[in-house]
């Protein structure tokens, strides 16, 4: 497998195509960002972690058969993924009330849901990434009604299999956000990452935060968390 | 029919109980507001005119076997209506790009849209009636699934009538909000008013402006606008 040209640099990772077609290069960086770029900086060690953490994941994923893009975890910063044409929505879902939701509803922090909320965001950074819902997405023409129904189906099946995953490691899983490409097949596949970066992770007994809102809300340290998320992963991970 | 206390007073309205159970007495008041009460004005006549049109509409809904909450016009700036518990969603249907989605999503203001679009706002005021999700509007018990769908059927159903209705008019129906309540039978009625104040309505050949932002942009005499619509919803009511 050899490294050839970048063929995109996101906040958070670059892409990097390779000698074998449909297959990309993910190397994960050590920068954090927080509200729209606003807030930046260098974390070391905090590429590693979201490497070797969503590795993780979506190996298990994978195991309860979610399609996805994730090929194999390549390095300690590095995994290689199926090409995929991403769909320009994030996917949220939500367990436990928390940050835009508790803002957007004036509902407390921590209210636990009776029933999971789902969330379809405009992945696009000059309109501030707004909340849209299923016409918009029509009108946008970036998902086929099919393709839509998929997603939601997916995201619930990948949040009972997370709730139960965390569970086990002692975690609460808040809420957590999901990315979804088209394969040159035409198959929908989960893509992009699902770590601390993209998920709101709480210790089940003292509720602390082991996620990037350490960096948001600048409580802590950041590699700490990821590293104790990391680490309660793995160990459970060795008894599935 | 006699007026007795009131029960609520909006920007807009006032609402009378009356010596008839379920049976509500409105006045529409000369007040204008805009971006959530920030902009203010008394204008003579106002009131008048959202009466009449809001009536000249109840009635055109009723006539195709919409429920609606419209009992009779009483007076030139009075109707009655039978009491509702509204539910706190303002939908609105779009069948032009302006306003909100135009900002929300970068579109273009006038794009015609190849579908309508629905939209569920949460009516509070503190919070800037934030844009929801029905699993928003789930997890808030403000409506169950089948009065979602009702509404969503209703409105499409509306939007329907009201484009025929003012394409006779030469007036573009670019948007416009709805709101529903439950009467004391649990029976879903449209309620609250359809006017210039909440429809956006362009005459079809020059794209000018005939409703509520001619006072939210300062562009003209509202009253002006008001009697245009008003006068040529009237002369379309003679030939139905």
């Amino acid at each position: 497998m050899v490294k050839q040209q970048l063929v995109y640099e996101g906040k958070a990772k670059r892409l990097y195509q390779t000698d074998q077609e449909g297959v990309l290069w993910v190397e994960y960086k050590d920068s954090a960002t927080a509200f729209n770029a606003e807030k930046k900086a260098t974390i070391n060690g905090k590429g590693r972690y979201n490497n070797e953490i969503s590795s993780l994941i979506f190996q298990l994923l994978q195991h309860y058969k979610i399609p996805t893009h994730f090929v194999k975890q390549f390095s300690k910063t590095e995994q290689l993924v199926r090409e995929t044409k991403i769909i320009p929505i994030e996917v949220v879902v939500r367990n436990v009330v928390a940050g835009s939701l508790s803002r957007r509803m004036g509902i407390e922090e921590g209210t636990v849901l009776s029933k999971p909320v789902l969330e379809f965001y405009y992945k696009d950074d000059d309109l501030g990434d707004p909340l849209i819902n299923e016409d918009h997405m029509n009108i946008l023409n970036i998902a086929s009604q099919d393709e839509i129904l998929q997603i939601r189906k997916m995201a619930r099946n990948i949040n009972d299999i997370l709730i139960n995953y965390f569970n086990k490691c002692d975690v609460r899983l808040v809420d957590f956000k999901l990315e979804f490409g088209i394969d040159h097949e035409g198959k929908l596949l989960l893509a992009d990452e699902i770590s601390p970066d993209t998920c709101r992770l709480w210790d089940i007994a003292t509720n602390q935060k082991l996620d990037k809102d350490v960096f948001r809300r600048g409580i802590g340290s950041l590699t700490d968390a990821y590293a104790e998320i990391l680490q309660r992963l793995k160990e459970v991970n060795q008894h599935v």
